[in-house]
């Protein structure tokens, strides 16, 4: 029964959200481009991180699955697990925010609380891998099942018509840009891809000048905390390494701006991870001037007194 | 040419947005009912009262409207005239929020600003209209055209399967009520109708059980703005009157609550009044409990700060 049960589990065109596609007049104007937001902010949990997390749950045989994310993965995998009637575990630090740590135990998963200060994230997700032997341990980004999850949704924006003349996305791992570019090209779409990476953690920049994989020093704290990787992961370095158009280096202070510009002018709350191609867009305007460009909206998971903080910057 | 340029006008169902459904998981589980929300958060200019602006503005025959209004309908009137070349003018207290005159005259309309202490503004509207004896007067909510575009909501939402238990809509002066209900019957829904009100300003909820219209004494304080109207229009209580389900008054507590659970577990920004019948249900939990319910999320247009204070309103 288990295993008919696992057979029968919807595929994940058939269970992810279609992304939210909307056209905001007064967003367009004063951007100076023909702006198209696809926002994942209402996928399920929140955030694209749905798609590569069921993706993966569904695919591997196991039925218990570790990773380590105190952010939209973690939440992502719960929820997929939950829907595929699997396990996981989520590595989480004990000082992560209470509501990350509620939504990932409502979403049904095991949230394995740990002090960073004693133990890292890697070191408690290979201990608990040894204690089961019987799981899957799961990167939040570099998997090819990860990529393809997300080229779920570059195959939704290859069928937007007219092309857009440039996808904009953000990076951090860059599972999402590589796998929007997996999902294009396998749908005979050519529109070229460009990546909204933080300035302040611009490791995939420059890993493309150097040609091979730069890491940062250390996690870079970025407003945009999805963001905060090390490096681009080796799977998706391998697309995006001759794929990728270019990238744009986002200043902290356009990534807030791109927050209150999407709160203002399109109703829309994002997370600030989830505003980058907005802020890319205030960052080369000149180059994005009267074009037709799609501006992924990653996700919209951010806590309320961050994002109050954001809104009214000089209200305290 | 500009009759046949008139002729040639997309009809609203042509160019209203379909509004945008949502099911949340954990926002349910908080209210303990299966909610779908009906967003009408990115219709265009941000508010529903586009449908009844732009049915309005190009179903009268006048090529140039008057109308009074500091919130969502006088940016809808303002974005209906564009887009049929025609002309609006926006009577606005001069202490609008500046943001809001500005996207009024973004729009295209003429925002005529008044020191309300000085003269009123229906005084002022028939002072404009005197001037301009080839304009038309419009109400927001009190015009069979203002309900019959109101009505295209509810024929999507009569097009829902499998149907509501209950559909619940704010109400203020009653037209986005009785315009769902009219789409609603118009094809064949029989789906009861059930309106949020402010118990801050329930003269609807008092009027039905005097049988009759009851004014507010005053225009009431209420946070939700878009629901501070002095009565219920005739045109609308002569269909609620007979058709409306019933009324929740909903405390102001409720109403801030609802905002904080849509930005919370549905990711929505909305404005205040959108989040009435959110807090329709937290105010009637034992009666909305486990039904499928339909909230209608009438907007998003909230000035930063009064959302930026209500999400962290403990963080002054």
């Amino acid at each position: 029964m288990r295993c008919m049960s696992k057979l029968a589990a919807p595929l994940l065109r058939e269970i992810a959200r279609p992304t939210t596609l909307l056209e905001m007049a007064r967003l367009s104007e004063r951007l100076g481009a023909r702006v198209t937001l696809a926002s994942e902010t209402f996928q399920h949990t929140g955030s694209f991180k749905f798609r590569a997390a069921y993706n993966l749950a569904r695919s591997v045989p196991q039925t218990k699955i570790i990773t380590a994310s105190s952010g939209n993965y973690g939440q992502a995998l719960a929820y997929a697990c939950k829907l595929l009637d699997k396990q996981a575990i989520v590595v989480m630090p004990n000082n992560s925010a209470q509501v990350k740590i509620d939504a990932v135990r409502e979403y049904g998963a095991q949230a394995d609380l740990i002090d960073v200060n004693a133990v890292s994230r890697a070191a408690r997700v290979a201990q608990l891998a040894a204690e089961h032997p019987d799981a899957y341990v799961a990167s939040a980004y570099d998997d090819p099942l990860v990529i393809q999850g997300n080229a779920s949704l570059g195959a939704e924006l290859a069928r937007v018509a007219p092309a857009f003349d440039f996808i904009l996305a953000p990076i951090g791992g860059g599972g999402l840009s590589s796998g929007i570019i997996q999902g294009l090209r396998a749908n005979g779409n050519a529109t070229p891809v460009i990546a909204a990476e933080p300035l302040l953690g611009n490791d995939v920049a420059r890993s493309l000048r150097a040609g091979e994989i730069v890491a940062n020093e250390r996690e870079p704290q970025t407003l945009a905390d999805g963001a905060r990787t090390m490096s681009v992961g080796k799977h998706n370095w391998a697309i995006l390494r001759d794929n990728i158009h270019s990238i744009v280096e986002v200043p902290e202070e356009n990534i807030a701006q791109g927050t209150r510009l999407l709160f203002t002018y399109a109703n829309l709350k994002v997370e600030p991870t989830g505003a980058l191609t907005i802020g890319a867009v205030l960052t080369q305007r000149d180059f994005f001037k009267n074009k037709r460009v799609c501006c992924v909206i990653s996700g919209g998971n951010v806590d309320a007194r961050v994002y109050a903080a954001l809104l009214a910057p000089n209200a305290k």
